[in-house]
Formats: structure tokens, sequence, C-alpha cells
């Protein structure tokens, strides 16, 4: 097992006085940072100094737009049109990437939040006003979706480069799909369970649907959660399995 | 009289439903605009309309930052700490320059909004934490400022190039301050007149304060304000007796 | 022809430095007034001066909560859960409330603006939650809604008097629902028709469908479009029209 | 010793997802609950929840209006004008109140907070439009205050009942104010110190000042902070030492 991947999470998601996510205790185990952008979470504040962290950690920083929507953190969805998703996530990267060039940081990527992310994953439209706006202001930026999501194909064919995300700790259908979190068994508790899930999929390029169905399934990135109380120790633990394994754990856009 | 001036205005102040000013019609005789940043007023539709519109003019476009606060318009002084100032304006830039690389548009200049740009003007610590930020984003931006203010000083000190900004229609005080608007005498609303100050003020290198001193100013660039039912006639007859009078009227980062 | 009806418009939709509507020259001709609540328009300021108006007039005050989204003024649909509608609803109440209790005025009314009325005659979880809000910070308020809509329904299952809300200016389909926006025919552009609509509405309790069918409609209160450039004018004719047939223009919850 | 004492403390000061505060640990030790209005802090959900939880501990329900800051938790001072703080009052007092309507909770005191809190100590006429905005919602709600503040003053004035606020953490100045947060004596860190200079203040009526000069205070209630690790174990152990003494603590506004 030679494969490759890369472990992204969520950051700069404190606001103000708030703080959320351990993004501090989170940063040594993953290779890839999706940086709120002051719209569903995050002030400038918060992303000049979540830059700095990860640059320090040696992490890859993305941005990570969502609807302008602090009180609901940009999971409830709102609806826009694609020419206005357009604009918030030609508006959103700008604004991250004005504290990467501050702090001379690179910025990797892009991939879209809670309800954005999801809609983006379904709606054409959706997808491709966001990867409309990636290309437009960065066509080197690397646009982050859920396997087989909508968002992949706008970008692919918005000539951006992709990485297809999946997720350690969530069931699949037969169809590829995340079994929706109202589900009983929408989610995958047990972090040895969840390490063998990942594990599966890079070694087959498939996963197990809830079903029993094997489902083919690209990983290029592992979606680690930053809240909760485990997320720390999740972390720790999915990388040191990789590890051992002989992956290679880092930022997709890495040429090392 | 060979000198030459720019005449800048604030645009892009519009929000959602809502329109304030009278950017299509005042651009044709404006060469530097300041567009709004989404945080004292636009928001992203707005952003990038007008940096389409002001592109169409061959008009310069500049970073308009200021306080978050579209109820008051950016006209309420809010308590910042140098940081926050710093960090505030690094974001509304990089808003706006997401902006300006989607439309191929280069960025001229950056001036400060209402609370903040008189904040700039008497504070150091304000005016220097505007300067780091715009040199810190793009060094070579043109720092707008009020004539004879702290934010000029900050400015070069941090190794921009600035632009010292008078107005035609706002009296000055014998120390070269503005008249401040609760005084009876602050406002030159004779458009004739207001015309004859700046022409004084380019042929002489000075302007004639309330009390009758003559006050040395710098003029590198002229505030023609975007709001009030006689802007566009004051914006037009300014820039013909300006044009008639000889006076180069480019923007200011124009090399011709 | 003795039937009374009720004239109501959208007002205090202004917002800080930007003006919306023309609620001091449509006051003469509408009956009651239904004021934004600060969330998806208004701001305190503005919601005491069109309190203040509207007693002035003799106009009753009405609540119009919104989904909290200025930059999209309450025309987007935000996916809430109905306890965020119900928490929102009894909040913006309460906004209004506060004035209404300063200047001495009753409050007459509900109605709920924009995407969140749409939802409101359709979805009847939503409808609950607002109706619910109502009845539990004020009892006695009249709830209004789209005639025949699940708003009507869970007002009145809610123990509320309602008030069943018809359009001058809007055609609509067999089934008694308007016809979308996005339809030619959604408008009836020609003032005298649209009052010929309402007259037929008071005489006949149906309206011609734009197939032709003649569907039952309830007719308590009419709305009058506050924006547009003929909206006074519109307003005006209407008016004009009804008491020249004889109609009591009065304020729905008014005992005279 | 048979005086009697409140003990206030700030609450419901989450938002959407964000948690700050202990509230539910705190409510069993305190008496009146100081609840924000959703503009530096709270959210309608929020608001509710903490209503009802005021409710169920039997602790008396206040509004804490404060600038509508949520990114700088309302402790920035914004140049506000005195008519603009009487309708951002009146307008939060009306949010909350809506809540204890529906929750069949009288409203008991209004104490404005942070930034709002600190410019009615001082300044007479930020101090007036606070007392106009509570006596003209509500003229039985009774005002807090710090000692000897210029709101106190105009609370009266404005035939309010005050509540006179006393801290027990922080240090005093021979004036009777409080030792800024700045200096290094500023805070009273030792929980049994803190205890003490309550218990004086409420024997003698006086405080000892940093200089050591014995100064004359009126101590109505204190002010329990919510934040800090250590908020809990002081506001048991300051509730223990109290009615340990004698001391009746109970809300301002109860008549038992």
């Amino acid at each position: 097992m030679t494969k490759r991947i890369d472990l992204n999470c969520d950051m700069g998601e404190s606001f103000g006085m708030y703080t959320i996510g351990a993004d501090e205790r989170l940063l040594p185990y993953i290779t890839s940072a999706n940086i709120a952008c002051g719209a569903h979470a995050g002030d400038p504040a918060v992303m000049e100094r979540t830059v700095q962290l990860a640059k320090q950690h040696g992490v890859a920083v993305g941005a990570h737009p969502g609807f302008p929507d602090i009180a609901g953190f940009g999971r409830r969805m709102i609806d826009y049109l694609p020419d206005e998703v357009y604009q918030m996530v030609v508006q959103q990267i700008g604004s991250l990437q004005a504290f990467c060039t501050v702090h001379n940081v690179k910025m990797q990527h892009v991939k879209p939040h809670g309800a954005l992310y999801n809609a983006a994953a379904k709606s054409r439209s959706t997808a491709d006003a966001i990867a409309r706006a990636v290309r437009d202001v960065n066509g080197e930026l690397l646009l982050f979706g859920l396997a087989g999501s909508e968002l992949l194909t706008a970008g692919r064919e918005a000539g951006l480069h992709v990485a297809s995300e999946v997720f350690a700790d969530r069931t699949y259908q037969a169809d590829g799909s995340l079994t929706p979190r109202y589900e009983a068994d929408a989610l995958v508790t047990d972090v040895d369970e969840a390490v063998l899930q990942v594990e599966g999929m890079l070694q087959t390029g498939t996963v197990r649907a809830v079903g029993g169905e094997q489902v083919v399934i690209e990983s290029d990135t592992i979606c680690v959660h930053g809240d909760g109380s485990h997320a720390v120790t999740f972390a720790e633990k999915l990388r040191t399995a990789l590890e051992r394994d002989g992956v290679h754990v880092k930022a997709i856009g890495c040429n090392d």
C-alpha cells in the first residue's frame, strides 16, 4: 500500500469572543486546513491567526466559503441564485487570500462549507457557480468536493484540479452518497472501524455501503471533524494508523 | 497652469435592494473610484458590478474600507484596537481585489471611509495600522488621505506612495484642517466658488482659510461627493472648468 | 355593495442611510401598515418613525416579520426549523411592540414578509409556528395571510382571528393560488383592470383565474405594493374607486 | 447584619452554535439574570431558553441591552447619538419582553452591557437616553447602574427605581470609580478577599479604595461574573458567605 492521502479539517471557525474547535491541537495531525472566511464563521482576526497557525504547522491552507449566516453557522440552506453564489465565493476567497498574501502563504484549495457544500453536491448550477468563482479568482486552486458530487464534475469541466473527499466516520449508500444524518446508521462511531473504512477505501478503491454493496469511491482527501469531544483523539488515531500502513499522509497540493 | 489632478468619488455603496449614489452618471466625470468593500456599504454583487462599471469608463479602482456597520454607513466611530483596524483593512482590500482579479483590473489605491478616514487623519496608531495593512497586502497601492493628515505621514513612513486629498466644497481652518460640519461656514455651497477654490489650490498650492489666512496645501486628488441632488451637476462643472483651465484630469496612478 | 375592505401596505423598510418605499405618500390611501421589524429591513429608528407616521395618519399598525437577511430583503428562503421560525417571530413582534407601547399605539395585526409569507402559505409546520408565536405573544392580534393559505388555517386552529389577503395586481390560478411571477401573465399591470378585479372579488366572492374559471376567494384585506414608480398612483386610484363604489375602506380591526 | 442584597449575572450570551458562560451552573447562586437581547450577544433561541431557565430557578429576569456588535461582544464603544441609544434600548427591551410574555415572566430590570454600561456611567446624555427608554417602555422596570454613576442619577430623575451595583472582585478609586482594568491592582483575585470587600460594603456602607480611603458606596446588587474558569466557584462561595452572615440574598424586585 503506497497510496497517498490528504487529511483536511475545518478551521478558523471561532468568532469574536466565541471559540469553537480545537485548531491548535488538531493541526499536528492534518495536512490541509479549510479556513472560514468570515461569512458562516470566522472574522478578520481569526482568519489571520488561523493562517499563521497553519503555516507554523506546515499545513496547507484553503478557503472555506459558506452562506453568510453566522447565527446558523452556514448550515441552513439559503436560496441563492447562481450569480449570488459566484459573487459570494469570489469575495470570500479574496478575504482569505489577503491574509495568505500578508503571511506569504500560497493558498492551496477551496472547499465549500455546510449547506453550500451539500447544495454543490447535488445542484449543478450551484456547483458551476462555485467552480467558475474558483477558476476566475485563481485557476491553480484545487477544488475539494464530496466523492461523486456535481461539484467535482463542475470543477473538472471548469478546468480545475479537483480532490475527491471521503469520510472516515460516515456510512455510505449503494449509490455512493452519504447516509443522511437522521438515519440510525449514519455514523461510524467506533474509531477503529472508521480507520478500517478508510484503509479499505485506499486499498480497494471501494467502500462497503450500509446494504453490503461494494461501491467504487475515489479518495483524495479525508474529512477530519474538528468539533466534538473526541475530535483530537480521532485525528491522532487515524493519522497514526495510516502512517503505520505506509500511506503517505501529505497535503494534496504538496509536490514533495 | 499645467498641473494634473485626480477626481475621486465614493462608489458601490448600494446594498441588496437598496440603492444609494448615482454611480453610472458620475463615472464620466471622475478618474478614481473608491469602491465600498461590503463592510460599511456594498455587497458582493454591488462590488462586482461597480468594478465592471469603473473598468468600462476607464476609471481607476480603489478599495474603500470602513467600519463594518452598514446600519451606520461607517460614519459612527467604533473603538477598534490598531490590530483590529489592520485586520479589517486587509480583509476588505482582499474582498475587492478578488473582483479586480476576476475582471482583470489593476487596483490603484486605498482610501478609508467615513469614521475610519477621520480617525486616520488624527490618530497615528490608526493611521499606522491602515498603512501597514495596505503595504502588507500590496505595497504598490497608493494610499489616499486628507491633506496634512497623520494617514499621509504614516503611509510615507511605511514606504507607500500617497495622494493628498483636498475638498472643493468644504472650507478650511488656519491649521489646514477641514471646518467641522456643524459650523455654519463648513460648506462651499456655490459650485462656482468651489471651482475657484480648487483652481486656487492648483495654481498657488495654498487655500484661503475661513479666517482669511493662506494655508499651504498639497493637492493630488479632489474628493467629489456622490450623494446629494447636485452631485452629478457639480462633478460635471468641476471637470469642465478644470479641463478648460488646461489641468490634466487623470487618475493619479495613470502614467500616460 | 356594502362590503368593507382593508388596504394594507408594507412600510418601514428603509434601513440606516438607505431609503425604500414612499411611506408618507402612501399612508393617506391605506388602512393597515405592515411595519418591518429590523430583520429583513428596518432598524430601530425606522421602526419608531414608521409607528409615529402610521399613528398620525390613523393607519392601523402591524408587525411584518421576515427572515433576518437585509442583504436579501427577506426574499430568499432560509431553511429554518419550526422552532426557529417561532422564536424569530416572537422576537420581531416584541421589537415592534415596544415602539407601539412607547407611542401608545395598539398593535392590530401580524403579516409575515416575503419568503416567510410564501413558506407559510404552503408549509403547515411553518404556518403553525407563526400562528403559535402570534397567539403566545398576544392572542388578540389578527393574522394576515394569503387567501386560501395554510397560514389562515393554522391561525384559525390556534384560535386567532385571521384576515384573508387578496391581490389587485396579481392573477390567480384555478386552484386559487397566485400565478408565479415568472409567468408572463402573472401581473395585472393596468390599474383599471386591477380595480375591476378587486371590485369583482368584493361583489361576487370570486375571482376569474387565468384559465377563465371563477374561483371562490375570501377578501378581507388587499395588498397594496409600496415599491415601484406607480405605487402611489395605484393606491390612490384603488382607494378612490372603492369609495366611489360605496365600499367601507377601513382597517380590519377597526370597530367604528 | 440584616441587610439584603441582590446577586446579578450576565446570561444568555451564547449565539447560534457558539456557547459562552455557564448559565445553568450559575443560576442556583444568583437572584437576578441580565439577559442579552440579541444585539451584543444572544439570539431568539438563546433568549427564550434563558428566560425559561431563569424562571425555573426562580431568578428574576432583566434585559441586558448593548451595542449591536456581536463580533465585538458589545465591548467596543460605538459613537451613537442619544436618539440612537434610546431606540436601540427600546427595541432590545421589547425583544426580551416578548419572551417574558410568552413564558409568563414579569421582567424586573434593565442593565446596560459593556461599552454602553461604561458610557452611561459617565455620559449624562447617554444615561438619559437609556433612562427615558426604560421609562417609556415600562416605568415599573428597575434600572441597574454602577454605584455613583450618571445612569443612576438619570434613572432617578426619570422617575425610575434604580439599583446601585457594586463589584466584589474589582477595586475602587478614591472617587468611588472602579480602578481601570489596565491597572495592576484592578482586580480582587482572591475569593475570600472579595467576600470581605462585599461584607464590608454591606456592614459599613463604604469600601476601602486602593489608596486606603474609605469611600461611601450604596450596595443594592452585586455583579457576579459569568465568564472565567472560577465563575461558578466564586458565585457559590460568595452566596454561601453572605447567607452565613445573615444577609437576605434575594432579587431586588422581590417583595417577600
